[in-house]
């Protein structure tokens, strides 16, 4: 209500002023500056022409005229049999900010801002906006958002678009099913099949459901000592106690969880590129660890979060190729191969556990949303996947590469090795690590370093660089801003 | 493999017979009697024309021409540099079988198979396939689907499509946040601003979050009597007692609920169309609940899944307009009123009650999809739901009296109310439930009962007729044959 009268006193000033244009002008003029002030926020009604006109005095054809205008400028929407509403979006205010170049702290804020969206920044403690510097996701850039646009026109152009709004299995669709039971053959040696698949939303539910679904208060699963956290948070739902393993350049310590056998009952990892070190488990110690399994009837899961990035050689084969479902329960998504927004990630597993994890999908929220598998499956089908992972390996090599290039002339003190695939580079800063964080901090930047990714908190020295969400020249500004922080 | 030899060995074998058309269309006959068979599906990679040819015994051209064919018949895809794929749509097989008038068990089979899409078939515990007449969910036909794509596409276009694609506000896209906000302000009296709302996944996902988030293991939550099982179920994962009460033309008895003042922790109740009955809670027991609530510090949990669904004069404000988020967490759904594929529920409450259920829902889900919610904002923005309202109250009102006419007609023993509002019938068969269910049964339709809804599975009598799924005619009939299979 303060909101209204303000913009409504600032409209009846506008009209007692005077000034070089046309009345209608200046007072459109005066709604766009309570909408850029926040005094309107999209949505809000306005009253209608002839009320408004009334209430600041003027005829109600100027406040016609000033609608029209304001509508073209698109920052109200007129709707027939109703009043008037704003309806901005940000960039439209950005863009008109940006108009104005007597007034250049707005332009740096609307380009600030853009970025923000972009996910480009984050906050530090103090509200202070950060570039998050350590993040292993696709730069939102690069998503091919069009031909993602196009599957799902396809789908829901096809007959079956009434189907897609309507309940469906809680397993998912079955042709994304198929597709995805057909990679995973092709693609990867795990047996798969339709029965044996259960979407879910990302990873992060996958996680989440496979607790719920296989683990009981009081199970202690063996964890990697350094991980993602919100996964053991997922994992914690379930009641469960984890328990951290070390890791080494060849992964988990597998020989470790030998000794507490008979209290393990699970085993939660990222094999392929451990998160967040990036290493992978060695042949040696997967064959270990699904003898392990198979003699200590433990499960295992897998959680191969963006297999096909992987740039030294094919990908390595998972866990669950060697098993065939006994044992492991195969954990995939496409929001690192895609885009995290599409939220599919995916289950496949014996058919009666993918069958009590369907069960218990019904519960937690029903069934993912069908237009959006349908539209994968299609873009699946059509070979998109295929073509975009062509550019995707070729950008993040590219990016890999130029990092770890920037990395060695700015912080030439950094130990790291090149990561085989994956969207991260983890180096050791060793006791400099805190100081590192810190003058990132003062550049602008947001890194994250092992505690934050530790299991205990005891965990010191390790830092994350994210080369695939920034571009090459992106990265290297940063790092040479952090190297004259720190000297 | 089996399945690959065969359909392998009959193209072999057509190759040996003659045959009055030319080779390459009886090749793609048999391909095609192939895929109605099952032996090949869509997805399965299919041989190149130049090792085909040469396993089959023939020309590569003539195989190239039989795939030519095939792709122009829709069954198999031809994608370049790569080999081709069997890829069908399930109506394009129904076409091909339907366009063959000398079969016409496989018509039938088809149309059947299109009914089961649709969702209007459900099966018995012997497999029978069954048509279900007893669900409170929306027409697939009267989706608006075409407008719902067109929001998507609409979203999808706008600048932001690549924000949509990334990891966002686990509390869901801010503009739909303020549509929501603005319906619960303008049509609900409920006072909501952004902040207060969190995305679900549904109201299924909504009941789960606010359980997880609010409810402690052991805490005792009063319920219906009668309800919806996942409800209750969702319930149960939180480690809740559930204590059932009453339910009268007036609603839940909430003086019954006094007498265990201090046992219970929260309620959770559908007072404005109760799921199954139908009824609504009156205005003197809905002020005695919120007195009790606030007395003894209750939460109340108001499914209010229906809102919008309201026949006989304006929808009854929700409890939660009377109480500000201090003791209500309101859900409410947009799979009733709009289409439950879009997986697009919320619940409003508490800004810091909200905060925790976004802290969780981080951890199940990480987030819902941007798209889907950018587009639902969208369509909000320009006015959708009023006009789908308009027709969509239209036709409920249409059905709910055609049903209750037939209802009188066909089975005039029964005794029912017809409801204010919702989707749904309730009658009273007494005893004579079980033989109108079997009877139902016989006919082909599938009638849920009191035990189905009932949380101690003691109800009986009561029989849930949905009436806006199926057309007026589909129910006349519907009832006339259970009526000759009754007496």
């Amino acid at each position: 209500m303060d909101g209204e009268a303000l913009w409504l006193e600032s409209l009846k000033a506008t009209r007692r002023q005077q000034g070089a244009s046309a009345l209608h002008e200046r007072l459109a003029e005066s709604v766009r500056r309570s909408i850029e002030a926040g005094l309107l926020a999209s949505g809000d009604a306005l009253p209608g022409a002839r009320r408004l006109a009334e209430q600041v005095g003027v005829h109600r054809h100027t406040i016609a005229a000033m609608y029209r205008l304001l509508a073209e400028q698109e920052l109200i929407e007129l709707i027939p049999r109703s009043v008037p509403r704003v309806s901005i979006e940000r960039s439209t205010v950005e863009r008109l900010r940006a108009s104005r170049p007597r007034d250049a702290r707005y332009r740096l804020r609307a380009q600030r801002d853009s970025l923000v969206r972009l996910g480009h920044f984050d906050s530090d403690a103090e509200g202070k906006t950060l570039v998050s510097l350590s993040d292993g996701i696709p730069d939102p850039r690069e998503i091919p958002s069009a031909q993602i646009a196009r599957a799902i026109r396809r789908a829901m152009r096809s007959r079956s678009a009434a189907d897609l709004l309507s309940y469906r299995d809680p397993r998912g669709e079955t042709s994304l099913r198929q597709q995805i039971a057909a990679l995973l053959r092709e693609r990867r040696s795990v047996p798969a099949d339709p029965s044996r698949i259960c979407m879910t939303q990302g990873s992060q539910q996958a996680i989440y459901l496979a607790a719920q679904t296989v683990l009981s208060p009081g199970d202690v699963v063996a964890v990697e000592r350094l991980g993602y956290q919100p996964a053991f948070e997922a994992l914690r739902c379930a009641g469960v106690r984890l328990k951290p393993y070390p890791i080494d350049e060849r992964g988990l310590q597998v020989e470790r969880l030998e000794q507490d056998a008979e209290k393990i009952r699970a085993v939660y990892l990222t094999p392929h590129h451990h998160f967040p070190t990036t290493v992978s488990l060695s042949q040696k110690r997967r064959a270990h660890l699904l003898s392990l399994a198979r003699k200590h009837r433990w499960l295992i899961l897998e959680d191969d979060y963006d297999h096909e990035l992987h740039y030294e050689g094919p990908p390595i084969l998972p866990l669950a190729s060697g098993d065939g479902g006994a044992h492991v329960l195969y954990i995939g998504s496409f929001s690192k191969v895609l885009a995290p927004g599409l939220r599919v990630g995916y289950l496949c597993g014996a058919k009666n556990v993918i069958d009590r994890v369907a069960t218990r999908r019904r519960v937690v929220d029903r069934q993912g949303n069908p237009i959006i598998e349908a539209a994968l499956a299609e873009w699946l089908e059509e070979g998109g996947l295929r073509r975009h992972l062509t550019r995707a390996k070729r950008l993040g090599l590219e990016r890999r590469d130029a990092t770890s290039l920037a990395l060695r002339e700015c912080l030439p003190w950094l130990r790291f090795r090149i990561p085989s695939g994956g969207m991260t580079i983890w180096a050791e800063a060793g006791k400099r690590a805190p100081e590192l964080q810190e003058a990132a901090a003062r550049a602008g930047y947001r890194l994250r370093t092992s505690a934050e990714f530790s299991i205990d908190g005891r965990e010191r020295g390790g830092v994350r660089f994210g080369f695939a969400r920034h571009r090459p020249s992106e990265i290297a500004r940063a790092l040479r801003r952090i190297s004259i922080e720190i000297r």
